[in-house]
Formats: structure tokens, C-alpha cells, sequence
């Protein structure tokens, strides 16, 4: 308490003399501060204690001119963030041509998922599309088929929503007991944006179904022409046909000029660099919605057009990532969202789902969005088991693997939204550990 | 009526023909198809009408593998976007230090403002800080003054919040007559983000404020030290200590690792680079409030501390970035923001405030953040005058420039928010015109 009280007397010293205070007098102070902080801090502070050391003499930008505005027409992150970027997973597929990268989670806040590090999926590479020739035609059972320039596109009344886009392989590896080592490879196929666009409603209504219209086929411009079929019913709900994301053109990597969105549903079915859209009476059956996206039972048959990404959340900090630095108070945060709607609530654990403590949310809560939520905990130095289970507006209760499993059986790639455990060790370091 | 049946038929060739057409065939049609698509758009469509010529051939992308994942680990957007960037006037500052940069609103969809061409302003240019090395101090009247280093405030409950931040000599170069050339420099020291950090009351709180402690001086790291006094009020209400944006760590422009947001309030209180926060009985007076920052009146007198950036809007399409391409129908948008809350209502005039509709809110309605408006408008290619009036939850309605000149004369240069006017032209140029 001497020492605090002492530390006290500084600050308020410096208060004082405010603006006139020479350098060489701040770095008298600044010197003194360090040497106190250190020793104050554990037992006068209650929460978060703070362990900072000023630094010793006031830093070189503080006493000189910076860059001037424009250095960079277009900013980027700073330097000392550059280990926040996509990652991927060498054995995962072949090549990197038909594959994927991982959102870095671990490194983000809020619910916005900046676009430039976005997850990326591919089925046959990244194509670049000069906007000035690309077209979008609706075609099929409808009465007035129509080609549209994006230039048309943007006459229609557009509409901006925030929702995830989740790839259904999210966190597939772990479901044959992969325990991936960085929270990016275990939950990164996901992200969060504010589209904006056309509302496909508005577009069907433009180009007005016919009476035996009930599933609509979106095509890709890209090599592969990637292709799924959706049900009219969310065609004419929420299905948005978008060329903007978080405020901008949509970037490269995530289907520009122009892609579906259909909000809640399989990542696969938002499709990217959109060419074609035809109007038909039943699904089409393509490639990537038999062979692929569909989820082996145990009897053998498989489950098809599983297009809802269930309730599903993850422990963003800690994580691998982000280990414990030291025992004390620290903000628990992660990531909750629901394919069919709002979260509703999310419980956190720290002792496997012995015992569960309510979190509360720290952002906007948007239904089939990310949800933020976060908790107090205070680490008291030994083995930890952290997890997370959220509750969707529907009532549906994230499963644990045992429930999982039991109704789904071993043999599925896609789907997998259990519980997650992340467990503290002695040392602070985090590790990915399955849990029934 | 003949070519659009025509233009039927063969749509409904591919559609059933679907995967097995060959590029021959194709071709043919896509040829075909161009041909009519120009003269059967206007008179079938009802809206908007189709101009758009397929590209003769399948594009290269379509035949071909592109680029792999993790081409780009960190994203940007693609090259046919290079001209969404920030600008300046170059007249309007001696040089680049002490200059500001402007956001381009033309280019723009939804409400968020990407980070990379989010306005800049700086005092004495861009400091580039190890976040490592960087440290937030909180004393003055506390009972508790602590030095945190990013780490230290990252263990504090967090928030996020998508909030406008607004220079308040945003338009001031309006005030006297001049009519910029772009939306961009009208409008654009504007932008709207996802921040997330820890609330201002979460930290008092941790420091205890003294029963004395009435105003909080926040200052910056950067070589101009740029401070400025906030209300104790304001401060236990919604500021918030930001250390992301949009998802992502601050990017250098805008204020890395940390920075004030007054949610509302003048841009130039939201202090970049934030390295001090003092608790006082009274206002600094320092030089960003008194010779700066105040609005001259008729009488001789200056306005000060008018923090509340009030209720405005702006139409960006049309708008000179954003020329009329043809007669019949678009969609018009703008954007409307207050600094007391929630936009209640947006009217839009097409006759220069003789008539008004009511427009729709387009996005999420946030207080304290931009909205996104939009109302559907059939243009008959003669000359018309472009307006929006915003009308925010107070019940305040954006004043024309008579009344705004009338309440407080013609020597500001901060908090312009008049109605503003785009004269759309026959030949569908738009331009800046004053209306009082």
C-alpha cells in the first residue's frame, strides 16, 4: 500500500504540471513508474491487475512528424499485425487449386469479419472477372427471362444485412477425434459480413415463376460452374444476390462482381462469381449436392439437402492462440450462431460442463448472424476445461459429441456443431481436447 | 412483343439443353440473344430495364483453373475497384501533416465503412507504434491511477458497437458557397465501423473517480499530442476505448493499438493513438477547443465544446461520382446519420423540396450510426434537384441552408448540416448546387 500510495503521488505530479512537463523530467518519472508498477500491481488493483512497465523515454513518434494523409490511398493493417491472415492446412486437400483456407478467429473482435481475411473455398480456383462483362441470366420456368449487366443489377432496390457464411466441413476433421492445434483450423471456415444486394424475391418477382417453379439452380462463372440447387421457399425468404460486402465490392476471394448469400444455410449454396440462375421443378441433383455435402448414417443411406447450419458456438480467448499469460482475471470471449435464427443464450464452462455460468452478449445479436459473448473468469493457475454451449431462438441446445453422435453416427465429414473443449494447462498453454 | 417471345424460346432452349450445350452452341445463342436483348428490354421489362449484351463467348475464367487459396493470405479488393480510395483537396491544407483525406461515400454500399478508405485526419501526420511498447495511462482525480499496457486492457470487459465518427468540418468548405465536385469531398470526412473495446465507465470504474472529477482530458501519442476535454457525462455514458475495428486490430490511420470513440460527437474528440486520459474539475482549454473546433457567430462570439455531430443526410445515387446513364427507373440511396440517435424518417425531393416521399430504411438502424435509405425513382431525363432531409429520433429535422444560416450566420466552418442538392442534368451529369 506504501508503494501504491507512492505511485499515487507520481501520477499526480505529473497531472499537475500537465503540459509543462519537461522530457527529462518525464523520464525521471517514467523510470520511477516502471520500477513501482511492477510490485504495485497485483495486490492494490481488483481487477485486471496490471503488470505494464512505461516505457523509458517518450517514443520517437511522439516527438517528431508522421507520415502525411494518403501514404496509403487504401490503408492496410499495421505491421505488427501481420500474423493475422488466412491459413490452410497442407494435407487437407491435394493441391491448393480445389481447397481451402481458415478464417483467423483467434485474432478478431466484434462480429464483423474483416473481408481480406475472410475463409476462401474453391473448386477450381480463383477467377478474376472484369465486372464491365459479366452478366447474371434468370432463366428457367418464369415468364420473362432476363440478362442483367451489373450496371442493371444495381437498379434494383438493394438491401444490407449482416449474417454468417459458414462452409458445412467446419471443424470436420474433428469428428473422427483430429484434434487440430489453433482454433483457425477447428472453427475458421466461418465468417460474418454486411451484404448488400438484391433480394432474389425481388429479381423472381421481375422475372415472375411459373406455377410449377419450386427449386432454383445457382451456377458460378468459375471453372468448375460449382452449382446447387435451392428450395423456392428460401428463394423467396432471405436469399440475397450480393455485389457488396462489409461496405465494399465484394473481394475476389469471396465471388466478385457478384454471388448468393442465403443466410443460415451451407456455405456451398452462397454461390460465388453468380452467372445463372434457372427457375425448375425439382432439385437438379449436381455433383456437389450427392457425391459431396451430404452426410453418411450409420445404415448406410446418406442425408441430402442438409442445408442449415445448426446451432453451433467456439471459445475465442482463450484458445491455442491466445494462451494464459498469467493467473488472475481475465475477459473469456467466443463466438455463437444459428443457422435458424437468433442465439438466445450461451452458457460457458470451465470444469468440462460439471458446472455452467450464463454469458452475456457484447454485440449486436442478429439472427443467423455471429454473436459476441463474453464472461469474467478469474484463472487460478491449475487445469482448466473451457467450453461453450449456446441455445438458439427455436429452443435447440448446442449438442454435446456423445448426443451428437448418437443421433448421427461416426461416418459424416460435414455438420459437426458439438460442444468444443478447450483445456488450460499449469503452464498457461491451450490444447484442443475432445470431450464426450 | 414478337422478340421477347423469341428471347423466351431460345432462354428456354438452354434451360433445357442445361449442361449438355456445347460452347458452339452457345455461342449461338449468346450471339442471338445479344441481338435481341437491345430491342426488347424497355417495352418488355417493367423495371428497370435490361440493357446488357452477353459476352460473345465464355470468358477464359470459364475454361480454365485460377489462382490457388492463399494467392492473397491478406485479401484486397480487385483491381478493377483501384478507384475506391481516399482523396484530398489539395488547396485545402498547406501540406499533408496536418491535412485530411476524404472518404469515398460514391463507391459505397451498406453502412459499414471499410477501414482501408475510412477518412484520415491528422495534427502532425501518422505515427507508426508497437502496440508491444504501448501503454494507455488513467490518473488525475482517481482514486486508483493505473498504467495499462494493451494487454492489460484486453483483459477488461469488451464491447462492440457500429457507430458513425464525423469531422465536423465535414461540408465546411459549403458554408460560404463552394460547391465541390464530389460527393466524396462534400460528405466524406465521414465513416461508420464495428468498434470494439472497453467501455470508458468499465475503467473509471477500476480507477474510482474522484467526487471533484468533473471532465476528462484525452491525449494522443502522435508528435501533435492532440488532446481534447470530454465530459465526465459522456464518459460514463457510451465512450468507448477502441482497439478494433470492422473485426481487426485499428488500422495505423485510425488510431493503432488505441483510440477514443465518442459515439456522435465531434470526430476530432475521438482521439487516435490514445496514450493519456486525465480526470479534472474542469475543461483543458487547449488549443483543438478554443482556436479550433468553435463555431464564430453573428455577434463576434464562439460557440465551444459543440460536440454533437446533429442530424444530416446525403443522397449517393445519383451524385456527381454517380452520373444518370439513362432515363427510367433506379434506385436511389443515400445515407442519413444524427449524433443524438436513431434516424426516424428520410424524405427524398426530386424538385428541390417542392415535394417529398418518404424513403425506406434499407439497412440496420443503429442510434449514433450511419443508416442506409433508398426509394425507387422513374427519371424522365429532364433536369432535376435531388434532395434528402433526415429527421432523427428527437424529433430534430435537418434544417435547409436558410434556416442553418439564420440560427448561426455565415462565419463557421464546423457543423454544417444542411439539406444538401444534386442537380441532375439532361444529359444525367450531376452536379453541386447550393438551395437555400
Amino acid at each position: 500500500m506504501n508503494k501504491q500510495a507512492e505511485l499515487d503521488s507520481l501520477l499526480q505530479d505529473v497531472a499537475k504540471s500537465g503540459e509543462n512537463l519537461t522530457v527529462s523530467d518525464r523520464r525521471a518519472f517514467l523510470r520511477k513508474g516502471a520500477t513501482f508498477l511492477g510490485a504495485a500491481t497485483a495486490a492494490a488493483l481488483s481487477a485486471p491487475s496490471v503488470r505494464a512497465a512505461m516505457p523509458p523515454t517518450e517514443p520517437a513518434y511522439g516527438k517528431s512528424l508522421g507520415s502525411p494523409v494518403l501514404a496509403n490511398p487504401y490503408g492496410m493493417p499495421s505491421k505488427y499485425e501481420a500474423h493475422v491472415q488466412r491459413r490452410t492446412v497442407e494435407w487437407l486437400t491435394p493441391d491448393r487449386i480445389s481447397s481451402i483456407s481458415f478464417t483467423p478467429l483467434a485474432d478478431l473482435k466484434g462480429i464483423i469479419t474483416p473481408s481480406g481475411v475472410m475463409f476462401e473455398r474453391y473448386h477450381s480456383g480463383l477467377p478474376e472477372i472484369n465486372p464491365q462483362e459479366h452478366h447474371l441470366m434468370i432463366h428457367g420456368l418464369v415468364e420473362r427471362p432476363i440478362i442483367l449487366s451489373m450496371d442493371d443489377l444495381m437498379r434494383f432496390p438493394s438491401v444490407s444485412m449482416t449474417r454468417f457464411v459458414e462452409c458445412p466441413a467446419n471443424g470436420g476433421m474433428e469428428w473422427r477425434g483430429a484434434q487440430m492445434d489453433r482454433l483457425q483450423f477447428t472453427h475458421g471456415m466461418l465468417g460474418c459480413a454486411e451484404w448488400t444486394g438484391v433480394l432474389l424475391s425481388t429479381l423472381l418477382q421481375e422475372v415472375g415463376v411459373k406455377p410449377e417453379g419450386k427449386w432454383i439452380l445457382a451456377e458460378g462463372a468459375d471453372g468448375s460452374h460449382m452449382s446447387r440447387s435451392i428450395p423456392l421457399e428460401k428463394a423467396l425468404d432471405d436469399t440475397l444476390v450480393v455485389y457488396a460486402q462489409n461496405g465494399e465490392a465484394l473481394r475476389p476471394e469471396q465471388g466478385y462482381p457478384v454471388r448468393l448469400v442465403n443466410p443460415g444455410w451451407e456455405g456451398n449454396t452462397c454461390i460465388k462469381w453468380l452467372r445463372r440462375l434457372e427457375v425448375g421443378d425439382a432439385p437438379w441433383y449436381h455433383r456437389e449436392e450427392t457425391s459431396k455435402y451430404t452426410d453418411l448414417m450409420p445404415d448406410g443411406r446418406s442425408r441430402e439437402f442438409t442445408f442449415v447450419q445448426e446451432c453451433n458456438s467456439v471459445v475465442t480467448n482463450p484458445c491455442p492462440e491466445n494462451p494464459m499469460t498469467r493467473p488472475g482475471k481475465i475477459w473469456v470471449e467466443g463466438l455463437a450462431w444459428s443457422g435458424r435464427g437468433k442465439i438466445k443464450h450461451v452458457d460457458v464452462s470451465f470444469d468440462g460442463g460439471v458446472t455452467w455460468r450464463q454469458a452475456r452478449f457484447t454485440s449486436e445479436v442478429f439472427p443467423r448472424a455471429l454473436t459476441r459473448f463474453g464472461i469474467d473468469w478469474e484463472w487460478n493457475g491449475q487445469t482448466a476445461l473451457v467450453q461453450s454451449r449456446a441455445v438458439d431462438e427455436t429452443g435447440y441446445v448446442q449438442p454435446t459429441y456423445a448426443q451428437l453422435r448418437a443421433a448421427r453416427g461416426e461416418n459424416s465429414i460435414y455438420h459437426k456443431n458439438a460442444i468444443h473443449t478447450w483445456q488450460v494447462n499449469k503452464d498457461g498453454s491451450v490444447r484442443n481436447v475432445q470431450i464426450s
